[in-house]
């Protein structure tokens, strides 16, 4: 593979061959070989943080000029004279609704800003159905079973408000092209108790593929037996790009379920979360006219408004979407250089082995690892160990309960690259030493 | 009344004598100079607003100032070291504790910081026990009955909340030292099915007094039936003085709460939406630690964190609790006039002709106005017929159902003082037409 292919001096460890096809005694000596470097590893003290998907310092600092855009000398009345400074305007200032609306993608009517964060909106959701149902149906709290679609591996805050509300998470395996459709529209026609589905369909979290046009239209014409259920379309992704034309692009969902006479299907979420400032950004819901109806009933009753001078701001410094794709671009610098050197060194440490494999996104916030199965714990466990703390293994999975295993999130956007680089060794080493280990308990 | 002694030119109206003591053909004759009058204003084509508690132009540009204590060179760490635009820190970062822990008179670690709106805080407390409880107690959703008791007049936007969860509100009458704490005592004592009260204990919107020392020892040593009924303490006023001497101080309901043993008893919110901007302030939430230990387990579902920057930028606004007091003497500097203004006509308008009692409150955002029994709604239309908006006759009790139809809300603090004086005149007008009309109506 290219990505090694520059690296000269090849460890014994470094063998293309799979570890599968070893024998007994070459994994002996190569398990001695890796605990003896582990431990070398061990004795650096490291404190490193692959776990997190926050944004680093260099790219929150692309958003300091949002800090100087409104200042006592402002005039801070929106394009229909409202001043943002005082109570009112329930859906979002004008301007602001059209920023959001070009960056989600769907019309400015169909549109609601909320306070900084998605995973808020989506909660609010959540409760909402479970205490007063969904455009008149029956609340939640009210049905023996209440069941939720959980694409795995997942987001895991996602999983965790359906949980809180006790409503069972059923797990849907990702594929190359976004859920298993065929499952997703068995199990949504037949069983009444499944009320939705949660997605990251650009950029997922974690794997950072996107769904196909196939999948998106094939979600577009669910025929769900439960008549409020919702796909919960979390598009947090879907300005974050790392690369400028080889970008992904999926299908816009409203549009294509009013197409698919199916307008009320979705809730669909976005933020500037991880545009400009995570807490301080603005967040929105986009939806049907009847969903947001049934939405702003309950959202008067619950607030008299978001912050509008933090919109005001927001669009004042982007200016219009454009200016937020050329911010973009600017994140994307800082970002593609860490995704890449995670990918380049899992390939050359790990490539040929046949004990793990990842994903190579072209945005978002992660990368996907999977080992053999029943080592990703094990392998968390020993970063750990070395100082290097990952997103527990599990996670990614309702419940945090993995069947296989086997997956674990990267999140390489935090750390210094340097410590990335680091860290990503320290990853790999462990990844081999687990997977020795595990083969030759297997083979005795 | 002094307000009206240098009113020199008085007109046959403004006899002090009561109007129920006048003849029928006295009653009848002012009738019709009433209506001339009325017929002359309508013709004047106002459209004023009287409505509102919203902070007029001149209070928001006290505040301008914030815009300007950030800036793109700006060191946006706070004081324990976390970068404040970044996810994380779910209660608030330290400074901003510090500011509303002295705001709220509480310790900070018993406070949450928010969003931008304790309404939506208090929405929140209750969607959660009505979802799962409180401190473990059955869901409200699960019970067939639940009650809330409403100090009238009181806050809509209160009543609103419980009313859209299906929660049965109570009325208690407002009494000079607070609610009626005998009934408050027997009900809460007696009927398990009640969970909460809704309270404004400092400048109460809308009568603008306080609660009594003994309203809130009493309180405090409340013993419900309910283990989980908890006083929802709205402290929307608590800094909102009129005077520099002259205020209200009320006892602190927490750490009487705890000294008489009840530590679990009340969730206190406070925000500074009408200190800096309605809209763009912080908000927060105090209890005891067994409370806020449930409300964080919810919390962290809901939410990553709330928007830090905003409270940097108000912590480094005002400095510390005695900036913000100095800030908050600007903003009674404008509303005091107004106030005043008010009162003054009214004791000039209608002193004497026992047909309206009104508050002279020391703080807060309403002076409360009380027609004739039977006259709020005839007034409030009439005022809309010659072009005054007032809070709707109703809106201070639940449902929006005065039985009296007597009670009105002031709201002096958006219009400039021109126009709040020919508002409150007309107010004055109408009040003794309907009252006239009223009379004879009754006299026939």
């Amino acid at each position: 593979m290219p990505a090694g292919d520059h690296h000269k001096k090849r460890s014994v460890r470094n063998i293309m061959k799979p570890y599968a096809e070893l024998t007994k005694e070459e994994l002996t000596e190569i398990r001695t070989q890796l605990r003896a470097e582990y431990k070398k590893i061990q004795n650096k003290d490291l404190n490193l943080n692959m776990a997190r998907g926050k944004p680093c310092v260099e790219q929150l600092d692309l958003s300091m000029g949002m800090m100087d855009v409104l200042n006592s000398d402002s005039d801070l009345r929106c394009e229909d004279g409202a001043d943002c400074r005082n109570y009112g305007v329930l859906a979002g200032i004008p301007e602001a609704l059209e920023l959001m609306s070009d960056m989600m993608e769907v019309p400015k009517d169909h549109l609601i800003i909320y306070g900084n964060s998605s995973l808020n909106i989506m909660y609010d959701q959540i409760a909402r159905s479970f205490t007063h149902g969904v455009m008149g149906s029956t609340p939640w709290c009210k049905l023996d079973k209440v069941k939720f679609l959980c694409v795995v591996p997942g987001y895991d805050r996602h999983f965790r408000i359906t949980q809180y509300f006790g409503i069972e998470n059923v797990p849907v395996p990702m594929l190359e092209t976004g859920p298993d459709m065929d499952m997703v529209e068995k199990l949504v026609s037949e069983d009444e108790s499944i009320k939705g589905i949660w997605c990251v369909p650009k950029y997922s979290n974690p794997t950072g593929n996107s769904y196909s046009d196939e999948t998106v239209r094939r979600f577009a014409r669910l025929k769900p037996a439960a008549k409020d259920f919702r796909i919960y379309w979390d598009n947090a992704y879907t300005v974050h790009h790392l690369y400028d034309i080889d970008q992904d692009t999926i299908i816009e969902i409203l549009a294509e379920c009013k197409r698919a006479g199916n307008p009320d299907l979705v809730y669909k979420f976005a933020s500037t979360s991880k545009v400009t400032f995570p807490g301080s950004g603005i967040a929105a819901l986009a939806s049907s006219l009847n969903n947001l109806e049934d939405i702003k009933n309950q959202l008067g009753v619950q607030t008299i408004g978001h912050d509008k001078v933090n919109q005001l701001r927001h669009v004042r410094f982007f200016k219009d979407i454009h200016g937020l794709v050329e911010h973009m671009r600017k994140h994307a610098d800082i970002l593609r250089p860490k995704f890449e050197a995670v990918e380049s060194i899992l390939e050359e440490e790990l490539g040929g082995l046949g004990i793990a494999r990842w994903t190579n996104p072209k945005g978002g916030y992660f990368i996907s690892f999977d080992t053999m199965d029943g080592c990703a714990k094990e392998v968390v466990l020993k970063c750990a160990k070395a100082g290097v703390a990952m997103t527990p293994a599990g996670a990614t999975w309702p419940g945090g309960n993995d069947p296989h295993d086997s997956n674990i999130r990267i999140a390489p956007s935090f750390p210094p690259i340097e410590d990335l680089k680091t860290a990503t060794r320290l990853l790999a080493l462990c990844t081999k030493l687990t997977s020795v280990e595990k083969l030759l308990e297997t083979a005795e």
